[in-house]
């Protein structure tokens, strides 16, 4: 097993990003069911998955594979975590606690795979002062006092689509460099902070393609 | 404009069905603010898009393309949200209203799409019964009764994990052959139904991702 130093995050399709999270969540069951090896075969078999398409994921990181074994599940799945840095704690701050705030600090998924919501801000004169599983709940302007405090590093908007871009700015002014956002609008960040929209209802359009196209 | 009528549904990447989604969006802007036509070369550097992959992403569709004038956005934009089935109204039922089940049924974007949520289902006492803006929150025993009568075609799954199986294949059972999972887990279904499972954490991944390589 050898991973390669020399690879270029620029010429990784976001694609393959996303396929590792899948990938590590196979492995993850793989390893609790007891199984220490698994060909790119029977990886692709066992969790309907392109095994081609694994290979080929896998290369842009390093040479995973042994001739004859295959994948050794708990070093591959140790790899992947460390490629996605996964191998951490990160601290997220949540900017927006109404019913999806609410929701996403409640999800369980994100504690699991190391995305720490440590942080709260919302302006609502009814929310702010709050306190919210032990994270009290603040009031924008208590930011960068916060972020510096608690070293935040990843921020999620989940506030009205109007507010979102002054939010946005705080967080980047505060030194945040990653941002996911959830608000249906298009926003600006400078070049070095990382943006991630999540626009639930592209998810709904691709099962409404298929719907449409089978009814041509 | 000459849609091809021959294509496979089966042959065409997710990504790409993603891509028209976003396409129709940034097409929609450009309605707005009054432009009647424009190149893929334009509207690449527009939107921060590749216009190879703009035509690419097209060529599956049909020529849309008009040489020396490019493309006219009104009629492209009809054409794409035909292709994705936004050119009518969907039916969708909505089960599970958490935190999260009502964040999904005020988000603003599916409705704008044509989404509608028509149906909420919730075996919660202290919700079932209860009316969110004009729609009555049923217990899961009246799914199949109602998906008849409203002829409820997309389900969205905002249940917890655990319940997650059995709530997909009481929508299964009622005639649903589109669903959006929220839920954490992995969910079967027959062939014949479209299972699309939104993992936020991923989302979190891709940006844990980034700032790991950048720390390398």
């Amino acid at each position: 097993m050898a991973v390669r130093a020399n690879y270029k995050i620029s010429k990784i399709p976001e694609m393959t990003v996303r396929r590792l999270s899948i990938y590590t969540r196979c492995l993850q069951q793989l390893e609790e069911d007891g199984i220490k090896t698994i060909s790119s075969q029977e990886l692709a078999e066992r969790f309907n998955l392109n095994s081609a398409q694994v290979r080929k994921d896998l290369a842009y990181f390093g040479e995973f594979g042994v001739r004859g074994i295959g994948y050794y599940v708990s070093g591959l799945k140790a790899e992947l975590l460390k490629i996605l840095g996964l191998d951490r704690e990160w601290q997220v701050v949540l900017v927006g606690f109404g019913n999806l705030g609410s929701a996403l600090f409640h999800y369980k998924g994100f504690e699991r795979q190391g995305f720490r919501i440590s942080a709260i801000f919302d302006d609502d004169p009814a929310k702010a002062g709050r306190v919210a599983d032990g994270i009290a709940i603040l009031p924008l302007r208590d930011l960068g006092r916060e972020a510096k405090a608690k070293t935040l590093q990843i921020g999620i908007v989940a506030v009205p689509a109007e507010a979102a871009q002054g939010v946005t700015d705080r967080l980047v002014a505060s030194g945040i460099k990653a941002i996911l956002n959830f608000a249906p609008v298009r926003l600006k960040v400078p070049k070095d902070v990382r943006l991630k929209n999540v626009d639930l209802t592209i998810e709904l359009e691709t099962l409404s393609f298929a719907l449409a196209q089978g009814a041509r």
